[in-house]
């Protein structure tokens, strides 16, 4: 190959319009991961473009278009003509695995699927590559992130499975037609693609149960959380002495399990194994942008095969003073103005107190307050002042805390 | 390279003793992903072996014999004569890894390290090659084990630290000297080598600012809890405007960031990005036959190079009659002998009880129980019994629970 890589994208809506433009904006970084220059080479969407001229030109076709009409066929085209293929789409893999793995293994080239089951959420490559000789026992999965949202809300505002239904539709989290993400078809699809990667066994869609989360009840969600449970729907591949079960449901979850946290449209995967216990992944499981970036990763990786080197390309100053939140803990005398004496120290170097609460112990009080982000060395100066005050009865103490927002 | 694979292993402590069984117990599954027969060549310990002709005869090294002297002569000669190398040794790393990376680099040939940071958990390759192209701003990572048991006891006993950290000396979650692991030394030097990996820039060990855990109060813990706080040692490698910074120090987390919810000897590593938003990794983070198995995979990723084929070796049958525990739901009359009618009907087909919450609602009651595991056919059946009870006001509605116990 060239010092380009020249990518047939096939498929431009969202996943495929945010893969176009990734490749633009992270085109240093591909460069320095792949040596090479990344170029799409050719677009095909249902307007433009001619399969057979971009498949001729294209080092790698990247799928991102959908159905398994079309898409099917192109994919094994590519394959056959011995060109890796990278795609996202699940209901491909999951009905015609089979034929495609044994295309891509027949022409010794990579078949990469990453986006397939939970977008930026490393699943594939973990189970396929970190733990490649591991034998595993049970893989478990929130793998739909519309249901994921939709259960995290019930349980949060009590409100009906309709009424959540429709705000996650006007949030963009739940599709027009939600059927194929509600009655669980989609995370069957995703498990039945995890079930073989992880069990080496081959598994139709056909052979996969699954029940949606159309009839969970929202009293269903105020006894569990009597019973200290968690509601998610779960897709739970398992090797048992007989065989492997492949199964999606709704069930609930103790508060020790490491699914139970995962709120909102999130997605995460659990695989256990006696030599590994148990190693959970989590993240976005959907979006185009996140989706492209899971494509992008198995692009680097095709093109690269072997791990990276180390090179340090950059040589970025390491810094010492950083902003930070903290926590302040004051063993003060209980008396009236400590307060505002300690208030006043903050105030006069700008630092802005989030929460404070105060205790009285004996003759001496407590006065613990978190404060917002400022620089390191603002904060321990204003800390010095404070320890000078009269009415302190030990030295401040202080821990950091981490103020940043997540989803 | 032959059929047989051979390795040639520094070190057979508790790792390299577990790691030795694993090529044994997992041969076939090796010859699966590889192709080839893995076969220990030579082990070199201070008493038994010869480095040069362990050296002449293995086709990959793998370093498990830790510190930085021998082991750093041994990892930069493996390298130097063109043979792939897979440590555990994160000292070795932090220390000396801009020599070692630049060495392989030169040869060639793979130097693989995912043990080094987090065991089995596998960060190293989902930062390398899962987001090889994406430019991160944050890693944030509990990746000392120790500590993070200390702060989980002391939290949830409300004991003070010294007794917590003599508990876990006794449970072997901390060494007879933990030094470098409660004064965060450990923790810094992971995160050196994070932050060359996230960042591409080199960081060494003293750029790496670090608090321990030694002086964290148990009513440091009490008033955190009521701000809604959870304390953690974190290590926080951020990419800034004006350059990066590395640091560890104990820090509280609010109940929605994706590394709160991580408690007991657990390690866990969330990376963010504006094209992932965020991604978490979690798992036990030491333990010999974990840190084993990381090694593992980083050997067969170093014979395999590009990702493994998809080929279904195995044509394990799919079942379909499991095994699951329920949460079951009655609207029943509120009249004397309801229970007893159900908890018959259960107990005649051996299914046993686990909670039960009653509630009467006017003249109706709702009965509402978890039961212990059972084959689904048999509660489907009992369910279809309760069903023609006279007292039910409604059809049963059931949902799975998860029973199962994590660590």
């Amino acid at each position: 190959m060239s010092d380009t890589l020249k990518i047939g994208l096939l498929g431009h809506g969202t996943v495929g319009g945010a893969f176009d433009q990734l490749i633009a904006d992270r085109a240093a970084a591909i460069r320095d991961a792949t040596g090479k220059r990344a170029e799409i080479s050719g677009v095909l969407t249902t307007s433009r473009g001619d399969f057979d001229e971009i498949l001729g030109e294209a080092d790698v076709i990247v799928e991102l278009m959908g159905g398994t009409g079309a898409a099917r066929e192109h994919v094994l085209a590519a394959l056959n003509a011995g060109k890796p293929v990278i795609t996202a789409n699940k209901q491909l893999l999951a009905q015609h695995g089979a034929e495609l793995f044994e295309a891509a293994e027949r022409a010794g080239v990579q078949l990469r699927f990453e986006a397939a089951i939970a977008a930026v959420v490393p699943v594939v490559r973990v189970v396929q590559e970190s733990f490649g000789a591991v034998e595993f026992t049970k893989v478990s999965g929130i793998v739909n992130g519309t249901t994921n949202f939709i259960l995290t809300e019930m349980a949060a505002t009590g409100a009906s499975y309709e009424d959540v239904l429709a705000r996650a539709q006007e949030l963009g989290y739940a599709e027009a037609d939600p059927t194929d993400d509600v009655n669980g078809a989609d995370a069957a699809a995703k498990m039945a693609i995890l079930a073989r990667l992880a069990f080496h066994t081959p598994v139709t869609l056909d052979q996969v149960d699954f029940e949606g989360i159309e009839s969970v009840q929202p009293d269903d969600l105020a006894y569990a959380k009597e019973l200290g449970l968690s509601l998610k729907l779960l897709g739970v591949a398992e090797r048992l002495p007989e065989g492997i079960t492949v199964r999606v449901f709704p069930c609930f979850l103790y508060e020790g399990h490491p699914l139970s946290p995962i709120e909102g449209p999130f997605n995460a995967v659990t695989v256990e194994a006696p030599e590994i216990t148990e190693v959970t992944m989590s993240g976005p499981g959907a979006g185009g942008l996140q989706t492209a970036a899971a494509v992008l990763g198995d692009l680097v990786s095709a093109v690269t095969g072997d791990a990276p080197t180390h090179s340090a390309l950059k040589d970025l100053p390491v810094l010492t003073d950083v902003e930070s939140s903290f926590y302040l803990h004051l063993e003060v005398a209980d008396e009236p103005g400590v307060l505002a004496e300690v208030a006043k120290v903050l105030s006069d170097a700008g630092i802005s107190v989030k929460s404070v609460v105060q205790r009285g112990i004996g003759d001496d009080a407590r006065l613990v307050m978190v404060v917002h982000t400022c620089l390191e060395a603002k904060f321990k100066s204003a800390i010095d002042e404070i320890g000078r005050l009269a009415a302190l009865r030990s030295s401040p103490r202080f821990i950091r805390v981490i103020e940043e927002e997540f989803v």
